[in-house]
């Protein structure tokens, strides 16, 4: 499996560069519980591969596979998740050796001759280390943002050319009608994106563009956090109870000067004066679906959404048409978009036997379902059946939106 | 309008029916933020009327504009919902005075002229007295419940004749294809049940009754509570937070002779022995989900549930085939039943202009559906569309399940 | 016994009349967990009785055993504090028939016969339901607070005539030696009160009245509430955590023509204008030291503020030196006074045996001790070496300070 | 000053050589709010040096000024203390650079030239340090009991010869009288061991040594953790709420061949069985009031406690009498010994003036003080006068109990 290796090789080290920056004491800490140090990132996605691949061989460590285990029951007990961050030992150098000792078993294991149900779990392996990949920096840039100072987690290497600001967004069409969505074709997928399957869809329009600051920068100067009529009753309580009056990583700059209006935002490059052209981003559901309803429109349903991107792929117009070219891998950029979509199975879904079975299903409650990506999404790691889920009230992923209407 | 007059006042006679049992402490008292006294419920119904239909007339007591506000924000400020229990002022019988005043104007504006916006938005008032019944039942059945005596609303009149017990239930075919759900026709219908709209079903087959008692307690002996194979991973740690074993208002009875292996269940008459030929209830959207996998099958969504329900009335089989007659009125009998579907908008739902716009649209997240109707819904309130909504983990209401598995 | 049925039947009496302004919902609902329904009041103090002096005698109602035991674990099992509100059964009428029943019991047991032990345990319930006759009325003052309205517990019935400003208070001077406190003479004294023992005075001096509304509105309006340097760290986190600007029952008022810089304080009357010349009360300790710290001085010890009221009784000025005349009974007026003093046993104390031994002991941390008595507490309750006491952080109490100094 | 530069440079050094077993990651890490990561303390002592000494000039790094302030409002703001954790930055080389920075600083002051304010500031300092050397130890013992291997900070070197078990306690007499307590003499002494003054002793019996595991084990083997009658209300709702059985530290071994009926205690150097000999330690105000009292006994006042052993040290038994040799430096050993005394201020008690003026003072409420000395307090810190306090919930210090009883 020549090129297996070459692909486990290549995410494998993607890891190690992102984790690059990051000092033993960033490695380390915890800064809230849906959050996990850097360490347990890099160690828990070798714990996967050791676990669901490298199974019956003997453990490189036998108390990692409590420490490491994220919520596998049926591998046995796990560290508490909140706790992740008390875990000093083992050191980070010490995981290091951890991912190398596992990454030459893996790398023997990998031949010509290597049964299908083990390549498919190390390509699974492979899909759930760039998910951690993404955690990892949003993670990161949680830690950084509760320092006083805003430090970066890499300094900004060179400015973009001016962009000229965006044009308003079009709105392209998605007829009435009976689609097919989910995943097709023989390419790699999660569970969740199985089977493909009949929607009837109403007709809308959507938006060829996320919402951006300086249009989001509207709604929170107009009152938008004070005014409940826009906010669902559950998405007014939250934002009542915490005081709300912009996104997460926005604050007023002190010094004049800076762009838009004076914000900045925090990014993983410390404090940036707030860009109006780039994707509004750490938007909890609550306040997509709250602008979306001040700016006369709604969230797009994860159908809609899936529809839209095939619809555009087949014009030639592409990805370009939905993502506009960001400058993926400096923290700003595209973003991942709420839908108005509850995440639940699809109909026919099966969970996968074993503990495995435990990836994705058991989440389908109270969650909402984001589509396209993130500019801190591997290159590669997308597609239009994608989903990406959270919680109605998080805000650390790079979550925006883009608006729809009703046809 | 001499129609409306009379069911205007037959609803109204109900509510204080329902009160009849309750003493002026019973009615005051909150026992959980969730639930509110008897006497909010009886002042605040009133307050609809007075709010919305004789909006212009001075009030009956300009104070209780604030304190029987529910969550209409554009209506101005509200006493807060967890704090109604302290408002031993006005007192019950001053709150029967308010009923009788308002209910005097509003017959006094049902005449064969009344406008038809008045009309619809008197009926409107009912409907939601009538949701109010149901709850006023729930929240004292709370209430009672938190008494270490478990003392009785209501004694129990007589005892039904000794009813076989059910047999499995049939497993009733819905086919697959496009189909329209929501209101249809000339009744009274929520903003949230329309407009009508087109489905794609994948079929399926759904139970032609409720899980009962004597079902659910054999995934209670067969150590489901333990078992985190069977939970959503919310709903297990939902479950071990709070340490449970079993439906809520379920203990195991001190003493033999008892049915249904020594179990009782608090009701609104007091403790009786649990009655496995009845649906369980008061189940969590968790439980009902997690009962289901055990059972090996799953919660329909509103859609399979709607179409169901169509169909059997179709066949003439009628309400009969989905619900077994009940002893309705007594607290025990029929169930909602969970749907897996979250709480949504219909394609093209829009929200009514003003305060009673806020009735329903800005509820929908983190909600899942309920249909059917409860043995405490009051007669002749509920249909095929109807939405009831509550959050994952509620528990204090007549929730039960019926199973649906692919078809 | 003559004396003491006539005594018993006169606090019994009192009791009851201190019930009357209330109605049965007035008396079920708890507005917080440290205070409890007057319900609850009316009918612990009756089992007080029946536990302790009725013992061996069949029980009024066996569930009360359970559901009116305060604090007592050798008594056996106890109804949750918090839930004290949620007892909507038995009615407030029963407790009445419950008060009578006992009565009756008791009236039949004090002849010329009474054992001496009965005779001392009849009085410790009376002296028991002296306290909660305080309790009772601090509690529903606490309840009407929390009404949005502030009604009144009792219409105000004249005003006083107007009295002229208090003067400066006098420094009454405290000599240095070695001095006795504690219980001394043949009358009623709880546990807490002795043995009498000798203790070291440095010397100090001490105020002649408490501290005024007037003179704490200008440690409010200095700022007091916004200064570090005057708190304790702990009540400082205190203070912060809860946003306070001023003491507890304060507001300002909406209209001008109050008096005392338009501030107004709830009472037992409801909003009245905040008086200057009466005691500030409803302070935590916390505040209540930040005011004397502020002010130059402290707060005395409890064995200072004992030494004082005997050395002023001595000098005929009586507890006219120390509690100028109030007007009993209407809710303002005389205060408890916090003492520096945390309230610990005295040398040499020893709990009685038995559950009584409950009554007092077991509270010894984390409380400071108040002393003299309030315009609430039953008149001939209080004497020179009473110790009341409560957390740091109580406010719901008739609680000020008189300030002391070094000598 | 060639003394004051050899003692600074000892008690520096004395805090790296603690670290030095330490990783970055050890060292970042804040397991509780109570607690503060290493880091942290070898940062702030530096920062009291640099505030409080060298004031005027410019600081090593402006932003320390901020982040490594504990809680001295007059110095200014102050990163949040339960935030200590998430300064991943500075790094911890960093910080070892501040200290040298600011060592050399302090070495060109203190010459045979200076004056004697600054001498008293630096001694301060030097105090203030040794006091963090202890909390620097109990701090990363706490975070290394979260790890669930029970990480060792420092292997075992050496086993102590053993040790024959100790005989019982002897009583030793404190007469009735007028006595003297506080500090005396020209060494340094905290603002809170002042004014040396008088206190009447009622007289009293101490025990010669501190209650040791085996003899704590008899309380916890007798079911003392679930008997109420022992505890305080305070302490029992504590023990309750948390469901304890046992000292924090201690848990029942999983494998045979252990001393001590097969209990196991964390330590510094791990998991180790649990020695009968040694003092027990790591218990709260409310444990060891309880089992005074299950011991017949009671804690003893700071005053007698003062005076025994001024006694002890008069008579030439010396410390001995009171602290029998520990093994000082191996985390196992002599103890804090609670006291019945609240932590309050002596008569005619002075706040110094300025920011240091906070040291003590302003922690005068809800807190209790212990005398003494542990294993992990610096040699030639205490003293008969030093007032150590916690709160009456605090664990994980190294708190013991001695027991008295009346004379």
């Amino acid at each position: 499996m020549p090129d297996l290796r070459q692909r486990y090789e290549a995410v494998r080290q993607r890891t190690l560069k992102l984790a690059e920056p990051l000092s033993a004491e960033d490695a380390c800490v915890q800064s809230m519980s849906d959050a996990s140090p850097a360490k347990w990132h890099l160690a828990h996605t070798t714990w996967f591969f050791e676990t669901f691949v490298l199974g019956s061989q003997p453990p490189f460590d036998a108390d990692f596979r409590v420490l490491f285990n994220s919520y596998y029951q049926q591998v046995g007990d796990r560290h508490p998740r909140a706790q992740r961050g008390l875990l000093t030992r083992p050191s980070l150098a010490r995981v290091f050796d951890y991912r190398a000792a596992v990454d030459e078993r893996i790398h023997a294991l990998l031949t010509q001759h290597t049964p299908q149900p083990v390549v498919e779990l190390v390509e699974l392996g492979l899909q759930h280390e760039q998910q951690h990949q993404e955690l990892l920096l949003t993670d990161i840039k949680h830690l950084l943002s509760c320092h006083p100072l805003w430090p970066a987690y890499q300094p900004l290497q060179a400015t973009a050319a001016e962009a000229p600001p965006p044009a308003a967004p079009a709105w392209l069409p998605v007829a009435s009608g009976l689609r097919e969505i989910g995943h097709v074709g023989e390419g790699f997928a999660f569970d969740n994106e199985r089977p493909r399957h009949q929607v009837f869809l109403p007709g809308c329009e959507i938006a060829s563009r996320p919402v951006n600051n300086a249009e989001f920068l509207q709604f929170v100067e107009a009152g938008g956090y004070a005014q409940p009529q826009w906010w669902l009753a559950e998405g007014w309580d939250w934002c009542c109870a915490q005081q709300l009056a912009h996104p997460w990583y926005w604050r007023r700059a002190s010094q004049p000067g800076q762009t838009v209006a004076g914000w900045q935002e925090f990014s993983l490059h410390g404090a940036l004066p707030l860009d109006g052209r780039r994707p509004v981003s750490h938007l909890s559901y609550y306040e997509a679906d709250a602008y979306a309803r001040w700016a006369g429109a709604r969230l797009p349903t994860e159908a809609e959404w899936e529809v839209a991107w095939a619809k555009a792929m087949a014009l030639q117009s592409g990805l370009q048409a939905l993502h506009p070219a960001g400058t993926a891998g400096d923290g700003l950029g595209q973003v991942w978009e709420w839908t108005q979509s509850s995440y639940a199975p699809y109909p026919g879904f099966r969970i996968a036997d074993g503990a495995v079975g435990e990836y994705n299903g058991k989440f389908m409650v109270n969650q909402y379902v984001l589509r396209g990506g993130s500019c801190l999404t591997p290159p590669g790691h997308t597609r239009a059946s994608y989903r990406n889920f959270f919680p109605a009230s998080a805000r650390w992923q790079m979550t925006g939106l883009r608006l729809a209407r009703d046809g």
